[in-house]
C-alpha cells in the first residue's frame, strides 16, 4: 500500500496523476496547506522541507520507505513499475532532463507569478515583469519542444509530462489573467494540453485530492 | 571523450565538480552568457532551454548523447559510472529527493536573491522580503538535515552534495552582503561546506571553467 500525502496544487496533483496511471493500490491523506498542517511534526517527519507531495510505500524492500519532492517520488513509481520512464539509454535522459527542466524552472517561475500577480495585495512592477517575461520564456521553449515531438520528451508519454501539465493547466484557471494571452500564442503546447486533458487518468488525477475545506 | 559546456555560474560549476571528482577526460567550452552565447544556435541545437550547462558524451552507447539541466547531467554521470549515487534502493532516492531540493528550491531562489538584491539597479522590498526569508527557510531545512548526517543525504557524500554545494558557497562570495548574517547561524551547514571544502576536486571543480573574459 501507497500513502499519498497532497493537497490541492500544482505540484500536489502529480502524483494522483501518475498513481491512476499506473493503476496501483494508493490511499490519499490531505495536508491542508490553507491550515498549515504541512508544520505538523509527524508531516515534517516525512518532508522535512514542509511541501508536499509526499510517499510512504509501506511495501518497500527493507521497510516502509517516506520520499519527498515531486521529482523524486515520480522516478521512484516509474522505476517501481517500469513504466513512464525508460529504464536506460538516451530515452531515459531526455525524460529526466525535461523533468529537471519542469521542477527546476517551469514550477518555479509559475510559483513566483502566483504569489506577485494573484496572492499578494501588495504589487511588484519589477517583479512583474521578470516573472511574466521568464513564464513566456519558458512556454516558448515547451511550445517549440513540442512543435517537433508528441510528448514533452519525445514520442512518447512519460513523467516529465505528468509533471509539466498540472503546472501548464494552472494558467487555464487560477493564472489565466497573468497568463492567459501568452499561452494562447502557443499553439503546440495547447494540442498537447488537449491531449494530456483527453487521458481518463489525468482527468481523475486532477480532480484529486478531493476535499471538503 | 566527454564536452562539457559551462560558465563561472553556481549551476556551471555542478559539473565541473562531479568529473573531477570521477577522473573522467573531458574538454569545457565556455558559453560567456556575459556576451549571450547561450541563445547561438549551434548551443541551441544541445541545450534547448538556453541555459548552461549541457554536456555531450561522444562516446555514448549509440551515438554522441546531448544533455541539458544539471541534475540529468549529474544522474546521468553518475549511473554511467557507477559512482556518487546508489544503483537502487532507498539510498538512490534519498539522494533524488535532496537533489530535487537543490533543483527545485535552493537553487531558483538563490537565484532570484542573485537579481533582486544584487544584480538589478531597481530594487522591491516585496521580493526582498520573499526571497531573503525563503533562503532562510531552506537554508534552515539544509541545517536541520546537516545536524543528522554528514552529507546532504546522508552519511555518504553523494551529487546531492555537489548540487548544493556551488550554490550555497555563493553566500560566502557574491550573495554574502544579502544572506552573509544568515549562514553564520547554520552552524552544521558550515561543518558541511568546510568538508566538501577540503575536497581537492571541489577545489579544481569550483575554479573552472577557465577564463579570460
Amino acid at each position: 500500500m501507497l500513502t499519498l500525502y497532497t493537497w490541492t496544487t500544482p505540484n500536489g496533483r502529480k502524483i494522483p496523476i501518475m498513481l491512476e496511471e499506473l493503476g496501483l493500490p494508493y490511499e490519499i491523506k490531505t495536508v491542508n496547506l490553507g491550515k498549515d498542517e504541512q508544520f505538523s511534526p509527524a508531516f515534517l517527519a516525512i518532508s522535512p522541507n514542509n511541501k508536499i507531495p509526499a510517499l510512504v510505500d509501506h511495501g518497500a524492500e527493507g521497510g516502509p520507505l517516506s520520499i519527498f519532492e515531486s521529482a523524486a517520488i515520480l522516478v521512484y513509481l516509474a522505476d517501481k513499475t517500469g513504466k513512464l520512464l525508460p529504464a536506460a539509454g538516451p530515452a531515459r535522459y531526455k525524460v529526466l532532463e525535461w523533468l529537471s527542466w519542469q521542477i527546476g524552472g517551469l514550477g518555479p517561475i509559475l510559483g513566483q507569478v502566483g504569489f506577485f500577480e494573484i496572492h499578494s495585495p501588495e504589487k511588484s512592477a519589477l517583479a512583474s515583469k521578470r516573472f511574466l517575461e521568464e513564464s513566456d520564456r519558458l512556454l516558448g521553449v515547451l511550445d517549440k519542444q513540442l512543435s517537433q515531438h508528441t510528448y514533452v520528451a519525445g514520442d512518447d508519454y512519460s513523467i516529465a509530462d505528468i509533471a509539466c501539465y498540472p503546472w501548464v493547466a494552472v494558467i487555464d484557471d487560477a493564472l489565466k489573467p497573468a497568463l492567459g494571452a501568452r499561452l494562447a500564442g502557443k499553439p503546440h503546447v495547447r494540442r498537447w494540453m488537449d491531449l494530456l486533458a483527453a487521458r481518463p487518468a489525468v482527468q481523475r488525477g486532477m480532480a484529486l485530492p478531493k476535499t471538503t475545506d
